[in-house]
């Protein structure tokens, strides 16, 4: 370390933006922008427009989604995903249909982070609401539109139990998305979490609680075109 | 997902209310607050108005509070329990009667809350407080009221050692409240939680830490008329 | 201690039967086996003989149930719930209804054990296995049933989701049961317990994990004659 | 309960095969063994072969077994993922191919369960062992062996790193079965459990630990034919 | 490691008895059986033959015991506390009254180590068992004696409740030994020593979970001569 | 609950203080602040000065000591140990010398709240700091202070380790007091608590993490004067 | 305690500077900032400035750094780092390299104090970023510089699966810090923690979450001039 | 999958041993046993014996010892380590001392296996046990033993203390192995390996509980030759 008291030059070298990555997996990359600086953002922001890849930003709160904009001022920005995408536009929808279904009210962000991810992923995502097992008769009115899905993305906090009933149902995968919805005993979504690795029916995968972003990834994989 | 930038859109079918709840399954709704925004719970209490069904709002802040009282300014508000109910007059009560008992003075919110929740499911219910096991006496001289009641809220942090003790007591069940009051290895309400699961004296059931309202509801139950 | 190598001395006095407990609380005594030597057990034998009253054995393995056996050769035992009792006659069920409902079938035997615990408290109690959330079908199929009784336990191992699901369809109380039942995150029981303490319909108070005992004494209390 | 003290009676109806499972969701049943007594499993035996449903019969130890294969002798048993299918042949396979890969020569019986699972369920399943990422070269030299696979099971205990890495290799969902293999801080699979719902590479989803008819269920349902 | 594979001098070296520690600390040695081979103990005990100082030996399992016994025939052992002590007499007692009190008949093991402990450490000590919380009048009864007590050690499992509730009616300083009595919940104990630690009452103290070596050795301490 | 909205009414019976408790354990009454809010301590120093009653006020943020000082102006405040003493005079000290170590200077305020306990419940006690293992011979210098205690108090965060450290050098009771100094995995002084509770030396009990006031209390009491 | 009123004298002898401490380890002396007021830390800062000894100042706020700034003001300090050093040139480096490698550039703060630290203790130190195994080719870049070090520092957040894989490719030593970088299920850090203890790969040790500078004095110790 | 029936042949692929390891890593490989069947442990010793490669076979009970025995029966074999090196002559030692310190005498499998482990990977290796910080003059004793050596293994359970106390004494890298010896709140290891990770003193890191063989293999990489 010859020059240990230049943190311009140490920090030049910490974004290696993976370009090839879209070619390697097929899917765009993603800034997770949670625990970076706004100017590590911008930074990211700028080489993305070097390079004109299609990107997701996640998890951008004011300040992160401040700096993607400065940047990339036609970048599509959704406050409720807290998400950014650019270009704005998504790809036209191919493969089969995507579900993303939230078991109540407070879980709408969640949810909409993994509608939005499926859809600029290239698919057909749908959002349902409120249909939490409180109130049996909510989820059975959606019988049709839960079997006509390819992959289905349930999001509940709680008592996490709306994904293994929703797989009882259908014949479709459930990715189960646990969030930290509740208090005192949720213990920040881990009950949800158990209660979805634990789930009696079998067909249900979990991603991380509140990863909204991964179900609706995961989802898009499912449903890719043959 | 056809119109994926109109969230407006999105977010008008996000709340489907349990209007039918009543009769289903005899109580009335409620909306619980934490975790949405004041749009959501002013859209919430909107519906309400218009369908003129019974309900309380449970753990309001100020902001929640406010979104309510602008839509229903007849609502009663109860600050420490957090509540809301509206219309503002509770129903007669009926049924056996409900005793709601906290150990400290600092559980007294979500004892309140408890109360509040009985009243307004219609059993009459008191409120004794400062009750804790340090001081034994306290609880002693209270034994004629305990054994008055159709069914005991029991509300305590820390140890959690009070509910056990009543329920040695009592012929009526015990709904034991652990609540998120004490420090260090009280690890929010999670000793006070086991310790009431763990309770010696048969005779105790528990609920969520911080739970009043669900514990009142319980309670209501346990009363209700034959 | 002045003859500390008498331990028979020292054992002498290990046991105050609360003989006093169905005159203070309503409810005759048990006798928690697991833990206890069968030598301890049989003196406890040995005093409810004397005593002449109502006790049930709970949590009796098989040498527990053989000293009990011993010395109260005509009380009752039944294997699957671990439980004898004695005198061996319940007695005539007055009050309410009690229903015990087990998800699974490994749920077995502690809803057995909640079942035989509200038999004799006086309950008249009935018993539905197998019913989880994974075949919505039947639950809904046992509907009247659930309706009709005055007090619902709810037993569930794994993702512990049955309970809620009940409450949001019945009006009396739900004491929920999590049970040991399950492998890997299922964590001993604590994943049910978890989802049953966060369940999204209110109604449901939980007992610790696998007590059946608990739950049915519970019952026997909700449903007591006015 | 009218007749307390025989417990035949009660049994009798402990099991209700979900009979209407394979039509309700296109999938045969399971039959759980762990937890169930061999009396149980032979009784749901004998219900299977009444009504000639292809069933599997997981998690058989030799007692589970020994009862399966009394009432159901041409019963297939494979004794690494202690697993059971009547009828004995799998369906031919349709759809696309599923891969299994295990992180560790312990992973083996975890492994295998889900590979024929998969293939009891209609797939095409091969299974890659010993690739953990201690030895990088092991994994990179099947990528195009990977890469052909609509779904992969990827079954690791430990550090459960696997996973993550594949994942990033693919453009194929990647369903994570953490192994309960390890010792000390792995905690019984939970060490593993966690670093796979934290995977950085999007497009992973878990199943419970040891969970490998489960993974090989949902790879199954990924895979599927259109 | 000039000789890796003899075994014998490698392990000749491992035991270095800490004669000294009488006259440092003014409390004789102990040693902890649980987790020593038996030939590690005899070693040890034969360590003790010779230098001829006061030693306990504690969780002495079946072969521990036998191996003091062959090397120190005379040492008395007390099979429920899993305790031998040699030379057999203890030293005439001093200082104040230690009272050991446990909740139920399943603590009275390490009830009766905790009391043992205080004897072989010079004090005068008496045991007092069930006497939980459940049956309230039973530790009221004792109130005389726990009050003429220096030092009080309360076991407990399940709930843990009682040393709080002791700490509430004394002025001498409480050691609560939490006890693995229990089951689901209980979680080994845990759930007793959180209750413990968060006891409402000041004086109390805890130990490690069925600790009473530990307990009576602290309470010798705290009732020691002036 | 005939006046459910008057919540004036419901709070002023919340708070009974324990006059009796000087009388009854010989020790004064403290009023835990944290939690509870500046008027509920208002109204506990209003009860208290009619009373004339010895008090401490712990856990006292700055609303509550301006609380406590507008009804009680001549209470004695320490800012270190965040309490209240009224009378501002503690008694002359009796009994033996308590001496409270702080492994770190971050620990002063914990070790603080303990010296002024034990002052105020009428000790003689001393305060040494920043004497941890990681420099050992600073603990070493201490020796005969340490050994002229008759109750010593070690506060400690992080690794915890200092009072097993202290108990191997003294023949006087250790209270151990964890506190939540530190950062990651010592999870809010969980890493200290359990080391303290598995300290290899005899003579070692703990009490709540960041409890100085037990601490302290705990010591008063051993130190008693006979 | 002859004085409790005058907390100057009290905490003027609460830092006793391990000045002998270069010359005991041969390492010189690191302040711990969080959890210190800043009058403590400048308290500190004084010190060391009359001794002249090398410090770090580490976990340093924009208070604590002010403070240190205010007495020292020619230290060195990193923001990213969060650390000042004093006096401000790092000695001449000696031994052998030592690299940190950070996964991803969330990390970069806790690597940057690891990288410090080391040359602060005299190493030569390189850091890397972003080399995360989501994609592999990232890090497989990297492998001469990784083979030419004596001492290799891995930082992750999240799945923490980046040390493991490093191990596997040098023949170097590994030391891993788990960073709190994550969300849900990281826990805090504990997943990465969990995992990099249960690397499959030898040759890997852990610190503390977060704990850059425990990282880089352990790799300027294992690189240290023969 | 086309044969699904011939395990033989699905196992015959489950090994592919890492011959390749020693010269892409400088140490050889060793075979982690426990978690295999003695069936897989003399498959893979064939493989070995085929290949001449030097190789430990790790955490070997009594048929895995068996197992290797039979096709390696010059295979040398340590009961205490649970450990079997072939070819039986360790190399000669070159590079820097390792030095092994084991807290109690229950820790000296884990030491031994550590020990070991150094020896076979090429370094001089000592043992010192039973010098655990309750009796400080034990380690004291050391201190010379302690300065001589290049890297530094310290193996403790319970409360897990003398890693940092030994780091305090030495300049050289400490390796801290925690065990589970212990019961109750050592929670299998978990305290012991909290506080090493909490250590006040730098210098300390850490591997899983019990893992004696990666503290030595670690501590080999230390101290090899430049």
């Amino acid at each position: 370390m010859s020059e240990p008291w230049r943190p311009d030059a140490a920090t030049a070298a910490f974004i290696e933006l993976d370009h090839d990555r879209t070619r390697r997996r097929g899917y765009p990359e993603a800034v997770y922008c949670e625990g970076k600086t706004p100017g590590q953002v911008s930074a990211a922001a700028r080489a993305i427009k070097a390079s004109g890849a299609t990107t997701l930003f996640t998890r951008a709160g004011p300040a992160h989604t401040e700096a993607v904009l400065s940047v990339l001022p036609d970048a599509r920005h959704d406050e409720d995903a807290r998400m950014l995408a650019w270009p704005p536009e998504p790809p036209a929808p191919r493969g089969g249909r995507v579900l993303v279904v939230a078991a109540g009210t407070s879980d709408f962000g969640v949810a909409r982070e993994a509608q939005l991810a499926a859809v600029y992923l290239g698919r057909s995502a749908d959002l349902v609401t409120d249909v939490g097992i409180a109130g049996l008769h909510r989820i059975l009115a959606r019988l049709d539109q839960l079997r006509a899905a390819r992959a289905i993305v349930v999001v509940a906090g709680m008592d996490g139990a709306l994904p293994g009933l929703v797989a009882g149902l259908v014949s479709a995968p459930v990715i189960a998305v646990p969030t930290s919805v509740g208090y005192g005993a949720a213990f920040g979504g881990l009950a949800a979490l158990l209660t979805m690795l634990n789930s009696c029916a079998p067909g249900v995968a979990v991603v991380n609680i509140d990863n909204g972003y991964g179900a609706g990834h995961l989802a898009a994989q499912i449903a890719a075109p043959a």
